[in-house]
């Protein structure tokens, strides 16, 4: 690497360390869990060391792994989903930088819905999602069954796409959350934004069947 | 500005930073949401830049802002919500500080509640809001729907207003609360009151149902 | 006051703002809720001035109040519910501090129990309460009608108390708890104890009415 | 002891310290409650002193303590369930530390399931615990009933290791977890992975039962 490139992936790698601490504050990727990632070119990203606890990284927990297609070239061990985020640079030239998370929410929500995609339509918080400027559009989240064959899943990550553009995320079925942007700040905003629209409709759900009459009209004598 | 109302405005672009920091912490303003003011005149006030996080502002985050009725007039780019901010100042003379936030539970409870107000009754934490001494009064909390048009939220907002005084607060339906006070201190303690109240219903819709008669008369055996 | 007993002020006072951090960190004492004592002799307590913050003490906001019955003298002005501290003491010569709190689950559980008192048992936790030495035991917890007339609800303490022992706490329907203790310590520990009490008892309230019986039987195949 | 067994001792004792730390920050050893323990070698540990906060730790808390079978050797008061950390050191070779915790929904959960073991299954996080690969296969949860009985208590335990093995961890009906791994960030791993594979599972129970068929389906117009 050129000293510009080094300079870059410094800072890049600070950038991960840092939101791994918000993240781990969040409780979103626990015992371990979880893995971050930012693009450097084309071909190239930083990518966290597997096993590590992400809410306590150092500079050398973030390795740089060179990819083509389904093969992998790097010194040391990236985390074993390496692969679903080269992925998604392959797919989305936009995208810059990569959060797969665990959180209580979106495992128990991607295992609660048993479609496809899920629609949200009616949250404010639908534009923090990029592109989108009203509460009144659908925006659609992919949900996809888990697996432990990578390039498995990373098939129909790309299947997915082809068929329907996605909404800067994706569930994994009792996993988690792959979301990014073309910042890191905007990768944190998306995972953000998912995690509170994703809480929102599970308390939703779980309040509308319960909720009688009288109380749905204020309460009002 | 004068050097009087110059300390005056660092000093209340400090206080709205610090009380970013605590709403953060409450996680009311996912996502780069919410937006906050303050009060310098009758037609001068602080208000946060479109964008910011919320948990990190920065005293050239907090915008001066002219307005009379819809016009607003501002060098940078104010919070999109600006207009509502300015509808309270217009509206309620001794508001001095207005916080726009988006928690989890302000978003669900509007949605469920297909009413223009909700009657909260029997609780304690109803004298946290200015003017109410007792559990035993009505507190009537207005719920208006979304717009992406902020003058036509603006003007629901003052036929609301004139149709029937408003509890320091109203909500926007999929969307946030708005609370407001005559010092940063009873905004934020009205925040809190609120938010409180609406996290109480929300159990209490929850758990009504759900109890056995032999529970509610304390299990005794 | 003698050096000796200055010291001894200054040392309570101390720790109740310690406390008080504690306390308002887990959101128990919100939008300036709740109220703090510490005992110094059979007629003497400190208490938390009216209106602050409860999370931010400092010492001027530990009042010296003196007492005889109903009648309370103090240079300031003491919490409105100054009066049931003082209660508690007369009642209970063992009692040294009194923390009053206004948790989202004490104040939805005392509202969803409509009987005098709750019995818990089964909770290892119970053994965080002061002369509990065992789960098998039932542990009986009072909730009284809240009033704005601190009198009239000091006076049903008082005949609760003469009726049956009190654990160390009462609820106050839709207000909160008072937990008290034989030191500052002790009283923590009963808060937290109870806390933790009431919160599981709400949560298998939820539950158990959803729990299919393959589940209860523990999903095996 | 030898000077190099009294660094390894210093250096247990301050890892514990810390972990007591986190495990207190998540709420899961409240009211003084919980114990942890770490091998110093075959037929000795360090154990925590009873009634102490676990998230206050000195080194003087932590006891060493030598045992064989039921009978216990320690200078000062060791926990009262020294027992069971003992038992688990002796069942298992690997055993290096020990956590015993009470959260609110290891709680409630030991309480809702009446049945010896419960069934994990489709989730990734079960990778979290060691040996396990994939989230296709079952792990089985070992429920113990409580009692103030250690020995019987040890023994039950005991008789359970014998007829299966135990994935790191058992809970204890209404009373908490005990967790434990061969280092003590393994130890923490697994604690970590339990706890939220119990708060995903009750959130399944709550929601599963008040789901409609049109959201299973993902709410698709």
């Amino acid at each position: 690497m050129t000293t510009k490139s080094e300079n870059r992936a410094r800072k890049l790698s600070q950038d991960i360390i840092t939101a791994g601490k918000w993240i781990s504050e969040r409780h979103w990727v626990p015992a371990t869990g979880g893995n971050f990632s930012a693009r450097l070119n084309t071909a190239e990203c930083l990518v966290t060391a597997s096993g590590k606890h992400k809410g306590h990284l150092e500079e050398k927990d973030l390795l740089t792994i060179k990819w083509s297609g389904n093969e992998l070239d790097c010194k040391g061990k990236p985390s074993a989903e390496t692969r679903l985020h080269t992925q998604i640079y392959d797919l989305d030239s936009t995208a810059q930088a990569v959060f797969h998370t665990h959180s209580i929410h979106t495992t128990v929500f991607s295992r609660l819905i048993d479609a496809p995609v899920y629609r949200f339509n009616g949250y404010e918080m639908q534009k923090s999602i990029k592109g989108n400027t009203t509460h009144e559009s659908d925006l659609l989240l992919p949900i996809i069954n888990n697996s432990q064959d990578m390039q498995a899943l990373a098939a129909v990550v790309q299947q997915r796409w082809e068929a329907s553009p996605m909404p800067f995320a994706f569930l994994v079925k009792g996993h988690g959350m792959y979301a990014w942007g073309n910042t890191i700040d905007e990768a944190k905003r998306h995972l953000e934004g998912w995690e509170f629209l994703i809480e929102c409709e599970l308390k939703r759900i779980q309040l509308r069947p319960l909720l009688p009459d009288n109380i749905k009209q204020g309460n009002l004598r």
